[in-house]
């Protein structure tokens, strides 16, 4: 009987051969309506939806032989792909550039409203009036505060608390918006999204989750999040916002729509484009995509992202939010070089990154557990008002966190001007001109850098918003409302590093004769560049979060433009990636992957470990063999009873019970599917009918029931591997190629599966014996 | 005996286990020498390398935990890998910078020589002269060109002949240096070696490809090359430059020397180093070598190429060979912004370049396949010393063919200014303000741009030019000197874009008060700028003839360093890159790559047929069965048959001849050094020994040969599809696994075997049978 099963493949159906095999054209046809098709949190098997999309390409480039509609067909299915990534582009370009300008608008509106039209934010109210001078930009009579408004004072205390009583008030009415429209419409708007994406790209499947309802919703809310000045900010919600633009758009296209593995390429150019339009830095984006939250980047996709990205760049250009025509967020230009000794401060930025990095994923993980178990979580609503409420009342009186955290940063990676206003730029040259003794430093050129009471103040000043920052950060992400981590980040990047520059600089100045400082401060000119190290922290805090390192690097290149500082932000980021892995492996996404649980399969960590498939395969050793079907010989009825007696999500096909050599693997899904559909549909199925995964039917009394004939939905070619083999190689192959589950056979015979959630389980497991293998990567 | 071989794993050395697998302690204890090296012209096992790291790696992480020195190692073995990037950099930088420098100085030889000293080229020997006008910046009186010198003439017919004849002597020595030292010394260091480091990349072994003989020779003879004035560049050569010294510094770190798939980490990160230098674009670097050259590019590498890229970058910078302490070999400044309509024109280059580039690879693969065939081939020197005499003839008399290609590209790409001497910025208010009819017009401020008798001259000039460049561009790369081709290539798209932005310009200002060019091109602001189009035209011939995308975008971004013409050149790339698929689907170097037989598996492109494994397998239908090993009952006189009768690279072992099992795979080389082995070294060993790859031993009479144990060299988990498999999932399976071989088993019994020459020899024949499927990428 051994010999007998040894058939050459295709002999019942020689006819069709070759170039044809029976059992793909039957899953193209679709005959049965959901077979190849997944549930809701359930892993896309990506080989299957790879292969059906080869398929349906050699499908139509067979017909696209025979007519010239059908060639013109293909030619349009060709550039179908073009086509969308331009359209995403576009749309998300214009979204997010409306999500720019209502931000804007509304976060003045916490302060006051425009008369000449309350749809003009501050700046755009203040440009159109010409009593406003160069000093003052931001002072036009057209602006009035709520104070002046409401109760006439333009002056004295009153004035001071109405305004606060104000700004609390709309802080508050727009968290509770935001909070509420989330819970009532889409629960999934919350959060960052990032870790989902993630796991969605790497093929789960979360019904829901990039749908119209969550877009719409999202982008409501992350403006009334952005403008309630909530430690939070629109970057990464940006890039969920593009990625359900994708997903939205995809519907459009029969061939992104029916195959979950074309979506996912189209999902990473997405993320690609959420970048692009957050920063303005197109290349930046699509190093984000491909290092930090794609799974499956084919080189066809980088290109595609690339294009993507530049036109949701160009459109958010054109629609020119900023109102500078930059395309970037945060434009600077430094005119001074750095020293190769800055690089000292430069290092210890990255290390206060790190730690910082370090500490914000353990205690906001914490923060999270706590709300997950307590019963905390039972009042998102509460909570949200809460937090509100707290860091408007902290936030009002400090200025550098009553304004909104870009503006923070854009003023604190700003090099100081001749005519600058802000206190940032408080040096005596500026404050003190008409005081005579300061006048005489001045004039010796380096004087005109040495802090003035202006700068005292904004240090301390700065020195509290960091405190406030970093506690505000922690509890804020996770909350359910929009919130992304990247701009928080920056901002505790940006005031430590800003400090750091100021009191290097003012350390040069007032020791520029000594041996370290002479060649390179030399009088009159500016030494050291306290924008250039709020930068350099800005990046380090960032990538100890998120642990980015080139795409970051990028990011801040596409925002200088200029090569020159790449070296510091290289040198900080390397730094704080070291100092942050080396205190805890995951980046905050991971971390919050870990959190809820979804099965992502990490592609940056290598399995170390030396066990072997064996060790890791259902059933474990004692149990009861694996369940199985038989190639012939069950019964319909013996079927649906294995069916409901387990949970697997499919089960292998051997020839019998008793040689239990592998044959294929089906299905749960295509299994309940198509017995259903015989019952209804076939005539004579009763639950005595054999089941036949077989080519050729056994012989068979014609007084018998009739078959179900099952091949076409079975796998003839599952994974399979050996019972010897270590998991390092099975972790691998479940990486690279995408599978759901895996075959363990030994000698040709069956012995175990291995599936996903089995490799999870087994990683963790690992991870926590051995916790400090991460010097060592 | 089906249910005996059903042995739990391990059961004979339950004490190993678990977390100790026999098979990889064997190999690591490398008991018997040569037992997991290669040999030359093979293709390395992926999978086992990856394994022998970690392995290594675990052992060294066990160790660290014993004592103070071992921690000590495993720290420094952690970051010797960028120790390593950074060696890379700095000795590749260092390297490139003296090419420049030296080229640059030989180039200006053939023409003439300073007097200040002989190791001045033209333009440091007239820095040094304060009698250098600005507007005759290259005249000097202590540069005398060769004539002047030799003959005392200063003027007249004399002067030019003996200039000419200097500078084709000067060419022709240069060239038969060249060819005599690759000829004897390093015949690996001729053409681009692009595909060769491809091919290495993607696994397979050239022994002394990457030596030190190579390094120094090349870096001699591309010096030489460059400067014979051949139509070859040197950024393809510096890749190869900046491998060789990856592979020769890997000598020094055991981690990296012992394996070759860490190897090929770091030869990927030393690509990204050769284009860094060869254009100053770090970031476009390591996306080349991401897109063009790299086959296994973990995300580590990514980082890591990027500082590598850094460093030797900055070391080229500051060794200043260009002078102008930039980065960038062509640094432009653009000042206009271009209009959309512009669009047509830049799509139009687009076309321009993907034909050049069909047309160069068909002619250049005609060229070489000429040259392999036929008796060009035995006379390399002879074929060398023609190009160049009929190379240096025909350039001297043309301005832009006499200068050097790097020169003339720098020119092209060049926007006029007011005080440009250029003959291209010959524009009539430069030329011709003395000519009072004209005034009128340029007081007009649009006629400051018409052209005037100079720029037609040099427009002429330029056609002859793009037409020579084109036909010894295409004689040239492949001859038996080192030659790149990204400077020839860029060379002929910036003379086309440069004629066609003239005539852009030109169109616009002869028609301004037309509609189209009203609201584009206002009087007295510049509307064209036909340096820009010389750029587009470059992006656009390079990507036809590379198939390079975003690295090339990202290389030509870095160069001008505004996301504002990243728009055009993206269109540019796009247009190129179709119109060259459609006429061919292969980029040069994957061309050459076929042309020279190498077994190379293309990841870019997507295996599409419908084949089955089956179709694929050896033995083929008919055939005698695949020659295997059993598990016990062989003596060595057997084995030493089959291996002397075949010519595999390796058997299956199955359990029996008659139940054809599989049980594992063992390499050829393996068993003959284990064979020879114990011929040599274990006692009693004779012919008729039974060779075991048993876990337990069988029973055996106490007279009986001893037997020869082999089971430490048997891999336990081999690759197994089964027959149904879809050739595009095994496809795949190799490419992302980095497979040599495949078993190929159905229901549990081995049927045959699939290697990738197989796999390579199946593509061709299908890609042959099919050759239009290209349009649907």
């Amino acid at each position: 009987s051994d010999l007998l099963c040894f058939v050459p493949v295709g002999r019942c159906k020689a006819e069709w051969r070759p170039n044809n095999s029976p059992k793909l054209m039957d899953l193209l046809d679709d005959t049965v309506p959901g077979i190849g098709t997944y549930e809701d949190f359930n892993t896309i098997d990506w080989v299957r939806e790879k292969s059906k999309d080869r398929d349906r390409h050699r499908e139509i480039a067979n017909k696209s032989k025979q007519s010239t509609v059908a060639l013109l067909f293909s030619i349009s299915d060709a550039f179908s792909g073009w086509l969308l990534m331009l359209l995403i582009g576009l749309m998300s370009g214009a979204l997010a550039g409306g999500i720019d300008i209502a931000a804007h608008w509304m976060t003045d509106l916490k302060e006051g409203v425009c008369l000449n039209g309350f749809w003009f934010n501050h700046e755009h109210c203040c440009w159109a009036s010409n009593e406003t001078t160069f000093q003052e930009r931001d002072k036009c009579p057209q602006w009035k505060s709520w104070a002046e408004l409401m109760v006439g004072v333009s002056e004295g205390p009153g004035l001071y608390v109405v305004n606060y009583f104000m700004y609390v008030c709309w802080a508050l009415l727009f968290a509770f918006l935001a909070v509420i429209l989330v819970r009532a419409f889409a629960p999934y708007a919350c959060g960052s999204g990032i870790p989902e994406i993630k796991t969605i790209l790497s093929g789960f499947i979360i019904r829901g989750y990039l749908g119209k309802w969550t877009l719409i919703i999202k982008t409501i809310t992350l403006v009334l999040a952005v403008s309630s000045g909530l430690s939070l900010g629109k970057e990464g919600p940006l890039v969920h916002v593009a990625c359900c633009c994708a997903n939205i758009l995809c519907h459009f296209f029969t061939k992104y729509r029916r195959n979950e593995a074309k979506k996912r390429e189209v999902l990473s150019a997405a993320s690609a484009v959420g970048v692009s339009v957050a920063f303005g830095a197109p290349i930046g984006g699509v190093l984000f995509s491909l290092e930090e939250v794609s799974y499956y980047f084919p080189l066809k996709t980088l290109w595609r992202s690339f294009f993507a990205a530049l036109v949701a760049a160009f459109t958010l250009r054109s629609i020119n939010p900023f109102g500078n025509s930059r395309l970037v967020l945060f434009y600077v230009e430094f005119h001074t070089p750095w020293h190769l000794l800055e690089l000292i401060p430069f290092v210890l930025l990255g290390i206060f990154g790190g730690l910082w990095g370090a500490f914000f994923i353990r205690a906001n993980i914490a923060w999270c557990r706590l709300r997950k178990n307590t019963s905390l979580g039972h009042y998102p609503v509460l909570e949200v008002v809460v937090v509100t409420l707290l860091t408007a009342l902290l936030a009002f009186p400090i200025e550098y966190t009553k304004m909104s955290s870009s503006e923070l940063i854009s003023e604190l990676f700003n090099d100081c001007g001749l005519l600058d206003s802000s206190k940032l730029c408080g040096y005596t040259s500026n404050s003190g001109s008409t005081s005579g003794s300061v006048n005489a430093t001045a004039a010796n050129g380096l004087g005109a850098r040495l802090a003035g009471p202006g700068l005292y103040t904004a240090m301390w000043q700065l020195a509290l918003a960091l405190v406030l920052k970093m506690v505000f950060t922690v509890v804020t992400f996770g909350m359910k409302v929009p919130s992304g981590l990247f701009i928080p980040s920056m901002a505790v990047g940006a005031i430590a590093g800003r400090l750091l520059g100021v009191c290097m600089e003012q350390l040069a100045i007032r020791h520029h004769e000594r041996d370290i400082f002479r060649g390179w401060c030399s009088p009159g000119a500016d030494c050291i560049t306290p924008g250039l190290y709020a930068m350099v922290g800005a990046a380090a805090c960032l990538g100890g979060v998120t642990r980015m390192t080139v795409s970051l690097v990028v990011i801040m290149f596409e925002l200088t433009g200029g090569l020159e500082y790449i070296v510091p932000l290289m040198a900080a980021a390397m730094t704080s990636k070291w100092v942050a892995d080396a205190l805890g492996r995951e980046s905050i996404y991971e971390a919050h992957i870990r959190l809820n649980g979804y099965p992502f399969l990490e592609a940056k960590e290598e399995f170390r470990h030396k066990t072997l498939a064996t060790d890791v395969m259902r059933p474990r050793r004692g149990d009861p063999p694996v369940s199985v079907l038989t190639e012939s010989g069950m019964t319909v009825e013996e079927v649906e009873r294995l069916i409901a007696d387990t949970t697997y999500s499919g089960f292998p096909v051997v020839i019998s019970q008793q040689s239990p050599r592998l044959v294929g693997f089906v299905l749960r899904r295509d299994l309940v599917i198509s017995l259903e559909n015989a019952r209804r549909h076939q005539e004579g199925v009763v639950s005595m009918s054999p089941i036949l995964f077989t080519e050729c039917d056994p012989p068979m009394s014609p007084s018998a029931p009739p078959a179900v004939k099952l091949r076409s939905i079975l796998d003839l070619s599952p994974f399979t591997v050996t019972v010897h083999t270590a998991m390092e190689i099975v972790v691998d192959i479940f990486r690279k190629l995408g599978l759901r589950q895996c075959l363990v056979i030994q000698n040709g015979r069956l012995l175990g599966i291995i599936t996903k959630k089995d490799i999870l389980k087994h990683m963790a497991q690992m991870a926590n014996r051995d916790p400090d293998s991460i010097l060592f990567n």
